[in-house]
């Protein structure tokens, strides 16, 4: 069998986002990463000021944005244009050819809105879909796609769809044609036994590990459902997931969490 | 020589944007004109509505937005998230593969900020340059490019940029590698001698009647610099340009303006 080509898929949450220098700091290394690459990165502060500058209320419930129409107008706004089309303008600085999209653009993410059980999380989506053909395409040609958080229905509906999810589920989609390693940078070292605590780092997670971990209630609750997500993409064919701050995809030598089968 | 084939640029302006039932009249036929297309897209009403709920004013000089820099992230927030992503994905309903652009999205059109003469109007982009082969590779692949009025300067700053202006160069640029048929769609008929009466539309204008025309006073100095821009592209290789309705892209019995050398 022909050996697939690598790919990385690297996702940035909010913190990142919401902090000017460490967003130019992290766009430079992210341009320097060689071969094919993708970007996810979630919304930070701005959306939820943007809501409390026009006089709404951010609400959330379980951690999660309830998105009613007004809120996903605003998340739209601030993910799709605002953010996504600022970092992209900054990698093209850095001679990184990268191209801003919605799950909306050549239809490369469809979900639909998320089945109302205990709450209505509106104009919330679930992934169904990643048409890994078109994403293809353009990493073929030599652009670095960089997905914000807006999916849609291909009914004409927008949707608002969690970071994470649209980068593990990129990652499960292009696994078909690349190897592929989906990074997550966050602002800890990686899956930490004891939250405030670097020296507890746990460097690797197979699954066997996973198992008693959890049976010994080693990963916080918090984590749990993230590592659950990791280990799904890597049964549907990634390849590995890293779990780091920013600076890992830079700089291997610098601890973090790799996650393999 | 191999005939080129044909592709189509179509540019709406603010007035059909701002009319949610004539938007979607418009993209049900967009979605149904046949062979490569582009669709360029203006701003309307919606930023200025946005500016002003943000307690900012909308400032304007010769008709022309000045681009301060809370301007700027709103007119992103606005034509490249709101308006791109609400029109790619009622595309992608229509079974047209839409991918919503600004300028800096594959570095597709390069700009620079407006030198300041008399008039400093802040973040406004002066287009340089298309980048043909990136948009011919997604036309290849059946996707349509959507793009918004927002360009980028390859050093990091997104800038404010007229869409008439737009669609021109990309018609221009994409000559390189296509037949290419440029729609300006508006409120009226076409070019009218008086602008009050749909019975004085000229047909057609080439580069004997336009000089004609313009010795006579026919054509009304707001026309004036729109039709000099039809021109410049017809002798930068675009085959033809039409000025009309924005029913005229799926009735070629309705009554426009033709341009052509």
């Amino acid at each position: 069998m022909k050996q697939k080509l690598k790919l990385k898929i690297i996702k940035i949450g909010g913190n990142v986002i919401n902090d000017k220098g460490a967003l130019t700091s992290f766009l430079s290394d992210f341009s320097k990463v060689s071969g094919p690459k993708i970007l996810v990165h979630g919304g930070g502060r701005r959306a939820s000021e943007m809501i409390s500058e026009l006089g709404l209320k951010p609400k959330m419930v379980n951690g999660r944005r309830v998105t009613d129409e007004s809120t996903l107008e605003i998340v739209t706004m601030v993910y799709a244009g605002l953010l996504n089309k600022n970092i992209t303008a900054q990698l093209q600085k850095n001679n990184c050819n990268a191209i801003g999209l919605s799950g909306a653009d050549g239809n490369t993410i469809l979900a639909h809105k998320r089945i109302v059980k205990d709450v209505d999380y509106g104009f919330a989506g679930d992934v169904d879909k990643v048409s890994a053909d078109i994403i293809k395409v353009l990493v073929n040609n030599d652009l670095t796609p960089v997905f914000c958080a807006i999916t849609h229905d291909k009914n004409g509906q927008l949707l608002n769809t969690n970071a994470d999810t649209i980068a593990a589920e990129l990652a499960k989609g292009m696994s078909k044609y690349y190897e592929v390693e989906l990074v997550y940078c966050f602002e800890k070292l990686g899956v930490l036994a004891d939250v405030d605590n670097d020296a507890t780092l746990i460097e690797k997670i197979d699954f066997i590990s996973l198992s008693f971990l959890k049976k010994e209630n080693i990963i916080s609750q918090g984590m749990l459902p993230k590592i659950d997500n990791c280990f799904d993409a890597l049964q549907s064919g990634v390849a590995r997931v890293i779990i780091g701050k920013p600076e890992v995809i830079s700089d291997e030598r610098l601890k973090h969490t790799t996650l393999v089968l």
